[in-house]
């Protein structure tokens, strides 16, 4: 049988799409489905009964990834991945990760339907924790061996962690039980909204991921002293929240002004104790750096930490700082490029273009696992982590048939 | 009998210090005594069962105020005040308000163990959660018909506010009735730690206050858009945390650089969707400024308030403002500073002043009300609100033995 001429059912992925979209539903047309919430939960187990209903095998893990098996036409480990991520973050949007999930299952499903057979397994697979509502990218770390030391997540609250997990039927202790050997994977395809205006803002309908960059994620606390805010002296004054300010300001100016290609963000700040006549004696701040070069990223971090403790001695503060995440630069597979760029040509896209990802994704923990490929689609105004996130469904559809036939090409050669 | 050799029990009120600092003690050495909290219940329990020993007429009203009462020589409705408050805020101080109470208590015990029959009622009052856990002198409003139109605390969460006044015995609809009749109510008297370092520096033993200034509390909300931290184009940023910090550096410089005798404080910013990886949609900030001049405070207010916008313009973002609370300048007493001042005289202090107090007391809802006077003591350091709030015993005893006095003049002219 020619498989270039298989397509996915769009209708079919659609309704699966709006069948998903409603765990978590908010209001706003966003959706929250925090890794191991309830929502994240209901969502899993709607999804394996999808893949059920898609006669595939279910396969869970120590780490809580889900996945559904479609054998080699002959006995093999060797298995081919594709897939992506069900949670979301807070008020989060519909396409990012459930996109890449959902397409992964249809281009299985319509494999199965025509009835090609492949020398390899080929597995859909849901990733936990994506998005680090615990630990960022956790499900993807686990598969490749990449967990690190500790299991702290990153609110620090490890018994919080440990019954998340729990209630999803997974131990902490377990969680390294999730790897899998390198030799029996044998690829990896991801599909997923650009998250950027690049394909939007050019009219191109597919990105080609090259790489990944890397983002290192750090907690600073300003220490200052507690004091009634009306009766304290001016020249007295510890006032932690002034130095948080200040390093905000001063790292985003230092970091746009310094780094073409850098990214800085401060997401979040906990002032203690936080009554309104009280001076600030702590600032806890959550930041991140992402550079595709991992060199200028250890320099980003190095020189934003030493912004941090300028800002402290300023305003006569301590500083504590923790580094909380650190995920290196990834270059995508070569292979997974070219076949790509090949199938592009081949169904006669309009517009393709190589490209960087500044997001993270679980992608990036299996380059230098194995052959991993991912490909963007245009997202509206370059929205994401926003309800307002959207893509064309046309895009949707184009983007899971170039995935198909991505996989088809790459699955059957082995 | 001469009254004027009248002196207090130092033994007893350091034992009543020492027993009531128990209640919400922390390891840091400070002392968490929410207004409603159980801690504070448990401390009002504990104070009621000291009026009882010492034979006064429990008095408690529709707001929580409870107050013990030694009646006038001859029946009267009229009745002199002395107290202040015995709750903290989080992490505070063990002199801040419990003082006032204890030192209060301590002066009745000993006019009532003299024999001394006074023409009005004396009564000890604890006010209700002056520091504002849910509404800044919620007690001394309500008894002198402060209160305003509504009940809306602090945290904006009336249902626990409600339920927080049950779980004390108030209902929030029969707060209104703790207001008193002005005429019933010939004067009121507070001790306090000074919590500046006026006193404390200089050496002098008493502060005779002469007003205390006003306050303005407002929440300000900086509104932008939320998106992926590693996507969103730099220019199509709009980052409502870089508008506060920006908003909290001017103001700090702006209030510092303008009014000599101004104060402004931020004490609080949240953060929404406060994701390290989401650009932040919403800071929202709650701030003060002080003034002993009700005209300047208001253009405090405003300058302020211009500022914040000015910072969200430049972030592209939009601006939400609340007023909080108000709380006006008040003048002190002249009867109370003369009186207070021939008693420091006739005593021998090493040393007075009179000065403007940069905290708000109850004393600031009970001026205009009643004859009101404040005493202040040094404060270690000025620290307050703070568990190193600290003052010399000797420095206590002094103040209290000021207050007998003052209240002995005073309330023996009617």
């Amino acid at each position: 049988m020619d498989t270039a001429t298989l397509r996915i059912n769009s209708e079919r992925l659609r309704a699966d799409f709006e069948a998903l979209s409603e765990f978590g539903a908010l209001e706003t047309g966003g959706v929250t489905r925090l890794a191991l919430s309830n929502e994240d939960l209901e969502a899993r187990a709607w999804f394996a009964g999808r893949l059920e209903d898609a006669d595939l095998i279910t396969r869970d893990d120590d780490a809580g990834n889900l996945g559904g098996v479609i054998l080699a036409a002959t006995p093999t480990k060797r298995t081919f991945l594709v897939g992506s991520h069900l949670d979301t973050p807070v008020n989060g949007g519909k396409y990012d990760g459930a996109i890449g999930v959902l397409a992964g299952l249809e281009c299985l499903r319509t494999i199965r339907e025509s009835g090609v057979r492949l020398p390899v397994n080929l597995e859909v697979i849901n990733f936990t924790d994506e998005e680090g509502a615990w630990q960022s990218l956790l499900g993807s770390r686990a598969l490749t061996g990449k967990l690190g030391e500790t299991f702290m997540p990153v609110n620090d609250d490890q018994a919080a962690f440990k019954s998340a997990l729990h209630r999803a039927g997974i131990f902490i202790s377990d969680l390294p039980r999730a790897r899998r050997d390198a030799a029996d994977v044998v690829g990896y395809l991801e599909l997923h909204i650009e998250q950027g205006a690049r394909l939007y803002r050019s009219g191109q309908k597919i990105g080609l991921v090259t790489g990944i960059v890397g983002r290192t994620t750090c907690q600073v606390t300003f220490e200052g002293e507690a004091g009634h805010s009306g009766t304290t002296e001016l020249a007295a004054r510890k006032d932690a929240l002034q130095g948080g300010a200040a390093f905000i300001l001063d790292a985003h100016a230092y970091v746009r002004d310094t780094f073409s290609d850098g990214i800085f963000n401060c997401g979040n700040i906990r002032v203690a104790p936080g009554a309104f006549n009280t001076i600030p004696s702590e600032a806890t701040l959550t930041w991140e750096v992402r550079h595709s070069s991992e060199q200028i990223l250890d320099q980003m971090e190095h020189e934003v930490l030493a912004l941090a403790k300028s800002c402290a001695e300023r305003f006569g503060l301590k500083l504590r700082h923790r580094r909380l995440i650190h995920m290196p630069a990834a270059r995508m597979s070569d292979w997974a490029l070219e076949t790509t760029e090949e199938v592009c040509q081949a169904m006669g896209v309009e517009g393709w273009t190589r490209l960087v990802s500044f997001a993270g994704h679980d992608a990036q923990m299996l380059s230098g696992f194995t052959q991993a490929g991912m490909i963007f689609i245009p997202s509206l105004n370059g929205i994401s982590h926003n309800p307002q996130e959207f893509t064309e469904w046309d895009d949707v559809t184009l983007g899971a048939n170039v995935l198909l036939q991505t996989l088809l090409r790459m699955a059957s050669t082995f």
